[in-house]
């Protein structure tokens, strides 16, 4: 499953560069295991901002909050997430159009 | 998987109230049969509108577009989907939490 | 009465994890106690955030309040109720809809 | 129990005057019959504008539902309920302080 | 004349307990000589926050002002008052509708 | 009483620009009135848009409502009312500073 | 040219008290100054708030930002500035209305 | 005087194609000679939209208003300015730094 | 160069669909040949709407615009453009780090 | 490519003042050389606030971002970036209208 996920980076201006540093060198490493395992699959720069959009795939929404809460600069992210859903026109798209059967 | 979804009914004040009533007749039998299909769990009304809260059940993102945009109110709806995770207090939870394992 | 409560938790990102980690255990014990009691019936993680979706049962608004304004991370807490009204096609309604009598 | 209940008429500025006329002296003749029955305590206009804050009494967001949807004017407002509660400084409150006792 | 005030406490989640107690215990004393003088008609709760919707009588905004600044509270108050006007189904109105008479 | 009034006109694109000069001459006969009358003090344009801001005088919030309603441009209209209070260092004050007395 | 200035001031509700009426006394100081120079015509409380709506004058928007960032307040203040521009019913218009002349 | 000004096309969907290729003809004609006169500076596209981003000259709103009015898509224009002021970094600034005398 | 986009179908409730699935049926031939193009890369359904998330390739901000302005939809569509820039963790970047150089 | 660039300064109304006088210094000397590189165009104060508008040109959204993050005032800025495109009517374009050509 896709998401849209726009993360927010809220570090106060006078906070420790240093720290911020250490954190932000974790917080790629991590990043690295998960293009590797196949949840983060892009990420791109509001240009200007401390703020980026990626996409990402989980198996759930609830697995998809695992791996963000895991992330080393969680504490100072605001995250908006976007579900995804199959669209017709998808060059590349994940799975099939999905069937649904009602009972009569 | 669940999904809180908001439904806000657009219809124009002047609109034809017989074919309004038609097209509710209609989807309260649909939404018979997508509550016995479990996909639809509850519903409330917003007091003093017309505009509901559900809560839906679908395989993904994917499945609850196909549900959503066959109700018959459907050209008429402004539908905002919040997908839902799991969280360690609900008292009824849907699964339990997932894990999630990262490449060393 | 059931509502839709939506809670964001304001913890700064610099606070002590101690003192959340006992809170958070608090809150815990607490909501288990409100769902035993009947209050907390749902509770879901909007994902990617230190924010829930919740529905309740009180008697009142007033007695949400009350019930709300006892957890632990209340100071906290950026709450946001919803009240809920009957629907027609709710495929587990609370009460059955309401009959209104007026003057002549 | 009482509510806040912001209603903004949306009728098209090129509307049938007549027609405004007949649906407005409707919605007073009902007005008083809801006053007498209890539930119309206060209404207000916001100046300036075809909008007025009331303060209604229902026994339930249900019932308040059904009351507004009851009027004339329904399908041309644009209505936002807010609920209310208890508070210690109310010179006339509705009710005492709901008392919560909670599972040891 | 009368108003529509809604106010937001902003008391920080770690501020003083004592302290807001001491305040909060002026604020109701204060309340109580408002209620007396007129001043303060209705307060009420909005669930699950630190805020309030009032109606309260002044002469004019001016006094109002004066009234409001004079809350103990006023320095974590995050204040908007709706001016209200005479509607036609007020079933208490504060007055009668005014006259307005321009030059010919 | 002065009242900072923001008006926007919502005159159709393609409304018929014959009635909208007579309107607007409407408009600008009793606007001459009104500020004859001490209601309408000064107006000026938002630069590039269909919209104004005014102070206006009245008595109250209810006479300014029975003002503005009776402009012609009344129906199109989309007005925001802003109440105002004495300020210490406003250098043509409309009145002086209340007074407020509190019982003891 | 005329302009309509809403300034918010933000002082921490923990402020300093001491230093506040300091700065205060001084802004109001200045305040007569610009008021005899022309520059400060009119000045309201908006009710309830540390904000006020002013009537300002100055040759340019770069002459505004001279006159309102020398404030004392300056630092704490939250500044919108609304340009203003001639309307044909102005009671008491700045100057007339503007010709303009373009190339055949 | 320079303003920032973005304009939002409301052209409706099912708008005559012929009349609005022919009032974007006329648009462009006049835009030329605004340019010519110097008011027109520079005018970009906002990608994927019909709105666009311009900077304008004029000697005061009021001209300014006086020149966009005139624009014959102006019924579907909605029009933001923004006023611009001095800079100290701009390195191509229209006028020098005002300087601002205040009475003793 | 890399941009998401999103596009709101903004199709009347009561247009005709015989016309919206020719536009429809349009729209994904020439969806087709844009992503053999190079143009259209990835695009997603928000679940519950008209409306889609694009991941899109063009020379610059113009480039996209005349693509966009292409669609047979387009007439339709509420489109924001959100240009995306290099990040130090995308798994797939479009391009390296930028190296800029400045005067000495 | 060309960009306009707002800017608002988040700086501490209590923070240093010498601190701001060099970092604003340093800001200048930057400014100068961006200019110098063609990178800035001009740059617009906001009256009345901490905030400017700019036109920049970078090479790429991602070469803007490497640009303005080096800007000493960085940590302190809240920054939004508009793309802008090719219009027709612009007196002094950048470029000439992109071609688009799709496979058949």
């Amino acid at each position: 499953m896709e998401f849209l996920v726009n993360i927010r980076i809220q570090w106060p201006a006078d906070g420790d560069p240093e720290k911020y540093a250490r954190i932000a060198e974790e917080e790629r490493a991590l990043a690295g295991k998960l293009a590797e395992a196949g949840h983060l699959i892009r990420m791109w720069r509001v240009p200007g901002r401390r703020e980026n959009w990626g996409l990402w795939r989980a198996e759930s929404p609830s697995e998809l909050h695992e791996i963000l809460s895991r992330l080393p600069v969680w504490p100072w992210m605001d995250i908006t997430v976007h579900p995804l859903g199959w669209h017709p026109v998808d060059p590349a798209p994940e799975h099939s159009r999905p069937q649904v059967t009602l009972p009569h």
